[in-house]
């Protein structure tokens, strides 16, 4: 186990209460496991671990992003489900989501709040529940 | 209720027998209510209430942009069946889908036809019945 | 030459004073001769040759989806140049620009504006004096 | 029938046991006959039919550009059943879709190996059994 | 003048030294001119303007999507002389782009950092001078 | 210097007679070091040094997806100067991009044709004289 895999677990399951690591770990594993440890090595190990930017604002950056592209579903809602951990409230995760608007259209921002829709509203969800 | 706003449903009401209105204000208003306001305000309120090109030729835009984008499958029914009320056919939709093949490729020009596949075959569902 | 090819030229040439068939034999058919006939034999002669959609219904199209992708600025300024040949208005074009901001953002619709100011602005321009 | 649509549908089937050609036949062909039609002429009577490039290399082409893409799921299932005939090995399908982050991102890669999950597991799928 | 544009020309104001407003009333404003008023009035009088963000918050948010999108060049670059005003250092816009890489792949990643490689070398750019 | 960086490095050389190790060394490098090596280290060092795919595959895949992705010239035309080197023709090139108007659209297609139009006609440029 490399040091960059240890650091990219570390960080993974600090923002998400084993959400992220269960996520990359599971399907994927399966049929290609040395991606699954690349994705935890180079996103968290090596990205996420930098300091020049706080956690706050690399999931910021990561909700937005996956919210915008349209097509990135699963991530954005384990992203969301993992905010609240580094301090960013549901309404901000709206505000995000609505501001994205207008850099990729309406639909995508609706559809993101869509998908989005429970984990927004329920309580349980960010608590981890909902899955 | 800003006067943008009275208009805009005016507007969407006219176009989709309450559909896109009921779409916009669904889930999405319940999370983000000013989001579901702002895309009534600004989509049907500001944009598509100009004269300046008449409500046939800006549903043909938004069937040809949203099959185009590839992942904004619900917003592309909505305006699927909404194309009759501003006379817009059947066949013409077929074309229209067609077309989009040209600048975005096969596959998202087939899989806009199978997502519609019903509106397209069914004459209930233009009638509004099938959600 | 096919009938598909001589169908496809001659629909190119009525939309656009040769500009259409020029630009694809252009550089294109001196590295893939066969995709430039390819190009004027399908887009031309199989999809824009058939009747059930008007001329002007494919041009408003093909110039909404060309500027929400936003990386077809050649083919965008090609079609906006034909617009008038089909009795499409500078100020119909316009809207259609705005109209895409709904669904493919802000940035898209002005960099649209921005690729095409000349051919809206001057008039000589549109009669084919600005390639 | 066309010569061109006789020679794509002896491709379409070579590659996929009828896989392709019910493909495009199917729900498509119920509501766009026509165009079910010049999917099979186009892609695999002109372009698929073409020499210069064997059809193995065609395919590592088509999985990784529909993988990339990020929403052409049906088409890249379909293409990935179809591998094992031009002699694309499971293992080599999961090395096209790692490889694609490098280009489109670790999500849409982390997507794709999702979405032909059972694909890359079940030895009866690539068989033809799972559709 | 609205209470939505007075609004949002203080906030681009504020954010870029007079660039943003610049920017959208340049070029656009002579061939769209309502639409130049609209961006000012939907993204800054009504996102932007909203307090459940703060402006550093959706200038990371801005700089992110924009650069992930891959074709808003001249949007990334306005964004990126901005970040300054609202407390964003150059080490954190490297991180930004950087981090894009996970999300949107190296490509568009090193084709950011190359857009604004001027902005983020010489600190006269920041201070305004480079446009 | 890590084995990875030093795998990439060599990778990255073989393929392009320095092209590429001095393309994300450049101006990158400059703005972003840490960025700079991880792109070898991981795009050559993790991926393109597995043996499970030949180069020239990977090559096929890299050129096919960086033409559709419509935004990635620069990267597109380091990719085809080191085709060669890994036994891809010119005339495969021009296949390649041709077959990516099935997925990505005609505008895609030709736009990659035309920005690779030196590089598919001088020797000399694939040789490696053009930059």
């Amino acid at each position: 186990m490399s040091d960059r895999y240890r650091r990219g677990i570390d960080i993974a399951e600090q923002l998400a209460n084993d959400k992220l690591a269960h996520f990359v770990k599971s399907g994927v594993a399966e049929v290609a496991p040395d991606f699954a440890r690349m994705v935890i090595e180079f996103a968290f190990g090596d990205i996420y671990a930098r300091d020049a930017l706080d956690l706050r604002s690399r999931e910021l950056i990561a909700i937005a992003v996956l919210a915008a592209s349209g097509n990135a579903g699963p991530q954005l809602r384990v992203h969301v489900e993992s905010a609240e951990s580094v301090g960013i409230s549901k309404a901000e995760i709206v505000e995000i989501l609505m501001q994205i608007a207008l850099y990729a259209g309406f639909p995508t921002a609706l559809n993101a709040l869509a998908d989005c829709h429970d984990l927004l509203t329920d309580d349980n969800c960010l608590a981890g529940a909902c899955g």
